[in-house]
């Protein structure tokens, strides 16, 4: 089974969004490998400063790039029904010969190169969630597809 | 300050969850009335009876609609960004002599006689979010807009 990554910058602060997250991450690891690497987050910079602090959190996200196929979440992105994102995950997972990593952006979100970079760019929604909601719902919707994939019923 | 009002069916069962729409919910309030009513859940009724389920529970939702404006959350609702749902929820605070009820569904969602007699059919997402997690995004997005009508800066 081809294995499956995901990036954001820092860790997640919020303890109840934390524990959801590590609750989808264990239910998804039962049905496929999964790395969840918190890359390294910008601090200290003012928040005017918003490129300065893009380009650190770029940098820390590239240094884990590798030849993955890229798929970074940005509310303007492709948006897909949950049928839809495990057909294309389903699909990427059975012919990618690289590895499949998720990227999430800051609270500031992810620099262009980076967005430009991405082999598929995914929306979760027209509507902006904080980020760590974001993760909580990727997961949520990677769990979901790994279940539906596999055959097992999601638990509702 | 016309008054806001949230209903569905059942307590919140993740105890992670309960507390994030608890943490919401207590900064929506700080910003607007707001009531949250959890509505009788259907019990005891095998989940092939898809229908008596629906219709305990739209039975429970009834009873708590008076001359509310009705909007209803579905997968194949309108899509708003952020900002149009925050213009969205400014314009009906202003103009609605009704108050205003965001209504979610169990976890088979809600009957079509509901959705059938909204003022608005709401869509967070393409994707299917599960019907607890739907709770804490929605609450998360009407704190966002209140927020931003009252021209306080979202924390991030």
């Amino acid at each position: 089974v081809m294995k499956l990554r995901i990036l954001w910058p820092g860790k997640t602060k919020n303890k109840e969004l934390r524990r959801l997250q590590e609750f989808y991450l264990e239910r998804i690891q039962e049905l496929a490998p999964c790395e969840l690497i918190e890359t390294r987050e910008a601090r200290g910079i003012e928040e005017k400063f918003e490129e300065r602090i893009k380009e650190v959190e770029a940098k820390g996200l590239e240094k884990h790039f590798k030849d993955d196929y890229i798929i970074c979440l940005f509310d303007e992105g492709k948006e897909m029904s949950s049928l839809d994102f495990a057909r294309f995950l389903e699909k990427l997972l059975l012919t990618s010969q690289r590895p499949i990593t998720f990227v999430i952006g800051g609270f500031l979100g992810l620099k262009d190169r980076i967005l430009k970079s991405a082999d598929t760019v995914l929306s979760l929604s027209k509507m902006t969630f904080s980020h760590e909601l974001c993760r909580v719902i990727l997961l949520e919707q990677i769990y979901r597809s790994l279940a539906h994939i596999r055959g097992k019923q999601y638990p509702k």
